[in-house]
């Protein structure tokens, strides 16, 4: 048992007010959850292995702020303990640049993961501990136990609220992630008011109900011996995860104490004096922190931190020594770096090769690359004969004592839990070690997880979905399965790949850039249906994200098309060339690579002077940055087998080439500029 | 008791094998579900009040399949209860212009709602059951029951994962709803296979914790008895929902029964033929209907049935006798008509009036007009102070044994469960009644709720999100909190209707396009900062979607402007001016009520020879159909004050005039079409 005193009680108070005065300033940001979490925190981080001076230790315990208003607590935590964060930036909390936003970012030293949007940190937070529950069962060696840290996270009424997270923590039951902790703040209070207004479930039952070990605290704001406790309780059950109840009193010693008040503003001037006399802090200062307090954290949380690092380091060596292969391969993650020349078995076709549905060509580069890259590790959300992302001899992710699997397994039964999954993924890259993870299911439902694509773009996480059935193709299934909006969603949310390939070649292109993106995050949208290997296709052209997939002199249009598509565009440009009208055909796997290629390129693809139409089976929105005229969906799709309902919206040869004529007809005489050219 | 026989069997034995037909046919469907969940169909419908001549009656009990790709089995259901669905319509199942496509469409005679995305069917049950207690509390009257009615529900594994589902269930046990029945197919089958591969967790012990009745049927594939006894005691409880788990073999009776090769493809012929041999059928014949379970059900389910939609039309007339003004009232609204002259009490301004923020315009609406509107019911979730989505007077609508509110209340407190909150308003909608469901979350959380959304679009609920918060305006809560990407995604979503309005005026005009809408569903984002009242506004040029806010002769540039950026548009055209540049400004509230308009109208709005520039601080995806050069943000936002990040990203009058004067230059000299024209 740890044991507290006067000492503990300073420096609560400390990061208590470190955080009050940061919202004050700030005018702006939510004082009640430090104020009343400020104990659970400070209990929790002598319990903590973490090296701040190396953020980025792997075998660092997580800790994750779910409910990330409580920011100004964070910040302060970390100040207090030495992260790379100066009081300077406690006083510019929320301004703009500076290095305290009003969530906390992933980027930021000892910030774990970006949160906010509630429900999303602790699916992170299980993310985190089923990498490590991974990294743990592949590397850990008897004598070399390189692997075992806890994932904390704490976490308020609105994250247990929220869908996502009963995806996360039924699925964390099922795999009985016991290095993961969960602390819930239960304040009895949200912004509507008394959580009595629309949330009196039973938590604890419910978490009981998935397979977790609960505990109660009674004076969460008050009775650190009850929480060290319990904390130390939690790591010593090792085959659940647990959840923690503590109750609280929203924000703590203010005047309006236990009130919603207190949630999202800051005090008042008076309250904020009251509250720091009643610590026992000078009244007119702000932003004091007693030597005293930073001396204590040094001693018994800094530097103990530091020598484990220390000893780590040590261990590692040894285990290079005694195992120099794995060693190389765990330096070489480590690093965030890919095996030289992995990209070597991707798979390359030719026109000869046959018909493939790009799913499946997806699944051939999982059998061809799986063996090279240790770090990937995904699954789907209960598609998986539909999505086609296992590889045949995977093993399943899950507890040894389930008999289907085990945790050095690297393939994720994620069950039907596509936002869950997806904030999962987040975690996982999060982790670090370069894992790369990937996800499956149906285009249309990566909306249902939009949140967390959303986080991943923001924070930089470069997961993969695999998005099967990504168009009307998918036929009888209908209307309620086929995407028309969603490559226009996350095409407009920045920092997002969203790749369609047309063939193997593109398949192979997509997984290239996904595996070897830094940070950012890939929806790879694959077709059910066969298409054909292409002439003009090849992998490093597919890599430019748009390309002169078939040329002709003096070209009287341009199609563009992506995916199914474009082979739709050939054979359209077969109809063309028998009426004498000449057709290059562009490919444009994915936009964002595109942009990213040097102008001159660019212009090379989609010139001056030729009528440029682009052509895909969903929305047209976004198409005009490319194309003068975009043939798409303005509607929903609809029932019936994929080929009459192709036909049924013209996206045959003559319904692309009749609206390729009435564009060059449109466009005669005009002077025609590539829509490339902008005025700034 | 209800007693069965052999009528009993043979009929559940002719529903089984319609949909296997059904699915043998079109080659494509799920025969799994529909084989083990006939026989709780069955004694379903022998305990429901409907009368399939009049599928609209308010009263009638309502039945929701929320594993939607089961429709065989409810297309099998009303083809044999009576209902518009013939066995021609049997035979051309999952076949394009079908009246059975793949998944269940909401317009169909008996469907209550779309279903198929998974999790979405119990969300909407749980908001039918919101508004049949809405309703019985505001219209019964001792002696007058109008409306009594029970909501059932089939779920399966897939719903359960879903978080959607957790959301709604969770407030559906908060708010007592007896009314409201869910059997759970417990097949332990998904399409990975074995449910214990992602999901072992209690689901009964969870939906104890949610406060729900919990029952169990252990052979829900054959004891009718059972199934009718747990049926009966969940209509008995009346407060609190029941979930009855019934463990049944998916694909019964198959050779492959409680494997996962039955769930999503047809049988083989020769099980299909050893099938129905084992149910006494001819095993050559197809699509087969004994003329005596015909007559059964006719004379046990819809003739009871139509007795009481008779009875209780007799019931409805007296009441108008009785209670004339509210019977008045109650034809309206079953008529779906608003109050004549509703929107005389929509507020209207002149510039003359001070800067308001949108949101704060919002409320001002709903004060002005929640008596006239009975129909109008609505929340938050969890953001009733920031969305300003309460009217002073509002009652919660809560149990009354809450002490909080009670069912007449109007005010739902949804709680932190965007998603459930927006599958919850398509079943409101779904009632009936003209019930217009609204919820208020920050624009941005929205994206959480994409699959609810996407369903009311589809299926056509004009339900109505109070969307505030809408841009990097709301300042210090930063990137995480600031929508890039969002409306984008939802414009390019078909049948939906997107408003960003710049002032009351717009505000007002939006509530006027949002509340008389039929089938289109709105999304109404709003500022959080004050916006000044626009010269040139008025609710009827809103009501174009796009309209001339301020006119020159020959301008040199048009700018398009939504929300906050049409005033900064109007400081901008005062730069200009003082350079003798001359600036159109059109304000474009809603894109898609601006394409309904007459192309004449839109071209007077957008005509040739002039460019036009779009000014929004989002995604400029999309905009290009409007403008020929577009402002906006294509990178993540930023924390700090509103002004600052505004002036960072260039938002100010200097920044859009400087970019107007270059999209001048750029088009000097070369002809200039409207972009409305094109090619085809
Ligand atoms: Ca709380
Ligand atoms: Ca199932």
């Amino acid at each position: 048992m740890t044991t507290f005193s006067d000492i503990d009680r300073l420096a609560i108070s400390t990061m208590r007010l470190l955080a009050v005065d940061a919202v004050s300033k700030a005018n702006s940001g939510h004082p009640g959850a430090p104020l009343g979490m400020a104990p659970a925190a400070h209990v929790l981080l002598r319990n903590m292995r973490m090296n701040p001076k190396n953020p980025g230790w792997i075998n660092r315990d997580r800790f994750v702020l779910s409910n990330g208003h409580a920011c100004a607590l964070l910040y302060s935590m970390l100040h207090l303990t030495g992260y790379d964060f100066s009081i300077e930036d406690l006083k510019s909390f929320r301004q703009l640049h500076s290095k305290t936003p009003g969530h906390p970012e992933f980027e930021l030293p000892g910030v774990e993961v970006t949160t906010g949007p509630l429900g999303q940190g602790v699916c992170n937070a299980v993310g985190i501990a089923i990498a490590q529950a991974n990294f743990a069962a592949t590397y850990n060696k008897p004598e070399f136990t390189l692997s075992d840290s806890y994932t904390y996270v704490f976490l308020g009424d609105g994250c247990l609220q929220e869908g996502v997270s009963s995806e996360a923590s039924s699925l964390a039951g099922h795999l009985q992630l016991g290095n993961l902790v969960a602390i819930y703040d239960d304040n009895k209070i949200t912004i509507d008011g008394d959580t009595k207004v629309s949330f009196d479930e039973d938590v604890l039952k419910r978490y009981e109900a998935y397979g977790w070990e609960v505990l109660t605290v009674n004076k969460g704001d008050d009775d650190l011996a009850s929480i060290d406790a319990a904390i130390k309780q939690a790591q010593k059950s090792k085959d659940k995860p647990t959840i923690i109840k503590l109750t609280t009193i929203i924000g703590y010693g203010s005047l309006n104490e236990g009130s919603h008040s207190v949630h999202g503003s800051p005090l008042k001037a008076d309250d904020v004096k009251q509250l720091k006399k009643k610590f026992g802090f000078d009244p007119e200062q702000s932003f004091v922190v007693p030597q005293e307090v930073y001396d204590f954290y040094q001693k018994s949380v800094a530097q103990p931190g530091a020598e484990l690092n220390a000893k780590w380091d040590q261990l590692f060596s040894s285990f290079q020594k005694r195992y120099p292969e794995v060693g190389k391969e765990l330096v070489r993650r480590l690093s965030g770096k890919l095996p030289e020349n992995w990209d070597e078995k991707l798979p390359r076709y030719t026109p000869k090769d046959s018909a493939v549905a790009t799913r499946k060509l997806s699944e051939m580069v999982f059998e061809d690359i799986y063996a090279e890259l240790p770090e990937l590790i995904g699954g789907s959300a209960d598609l998986t004969p539909s999505n086609l992302t296992r590889w045949n001899e995977a093993v399943d992710f899950q507890p040894t004592n389930s008999g289907i699997g085990n945790y050095a397994g690297r393939y994720i039964r994620y069950g039907i839990r596509e936002h869950g999954m997806g904030a999962i993924m987040n975690g996982i890259s999060a982790f670090g070690a370069n894992y790369k993870p990937y996800g499956g299911t149906f285009l249309n439902f990566v909306s249902y997880a939009a949140g967390a694509v959303r986080l991943s773009a923001l924070s930089g996480h470069p997961v993969i979905w695999v998005a099967t059935h990504d168009s009307i193709g998918l036929g009888e299934d209908g209307p309620t399965h086929q995407p028309i909006e969603t490559l226009a969603h996350f095409r407009a949310l920045p920092n997002t790949s969203v790749w369609r390939p047309a063939d193997g070649n593109e398949v192979s292109a997509a997984y290239k850039s996904a595996l070897e993106s830094k940070h950012t995050p890939h929806i790879i949208a694959l077709s059910r249906q066969n298409l054909p290997q292409l002439k003009g296709s090849t992998v490093e052209n597919a890599l430019k994200g748009g390309y002169v997939l078939q040329e002709v002199s003096n070209p009287d249009i341009i199609l563009i098309g992506t995916g199914s598509e474009v082979s739709l565009c050939v054979e359209a440009a077969q109809l063309l060339a028998a009426k004498n009208i000449k057709t290059r055909i562009v490919s444009m796997p994915d936009t964002l690579t595109f942009d990213k290629q040097p102008t001159e390129y660019r212009l090379s693809v989609l010139p001056d002077r030729v009528p440029i139409m682009s052509v895909e089976v969903l929305s047209t929105a976004g198409w005009s940055k490319y194309a003068h005229q975009s043939f798409g969906l303005h509607t929903f799709g609809a029932s019936g087998k994929a080929s009459d309902v192709f036909k049924y919206f013209d996206f045959v040869p003559e319904g692309v080439a009749s609206r390729a004529e009435k564009t060059i007809a449109f466009y005669k005489g005009k002077e025609v500029d590539s829509p490339l050219k902008t005025a700034f």
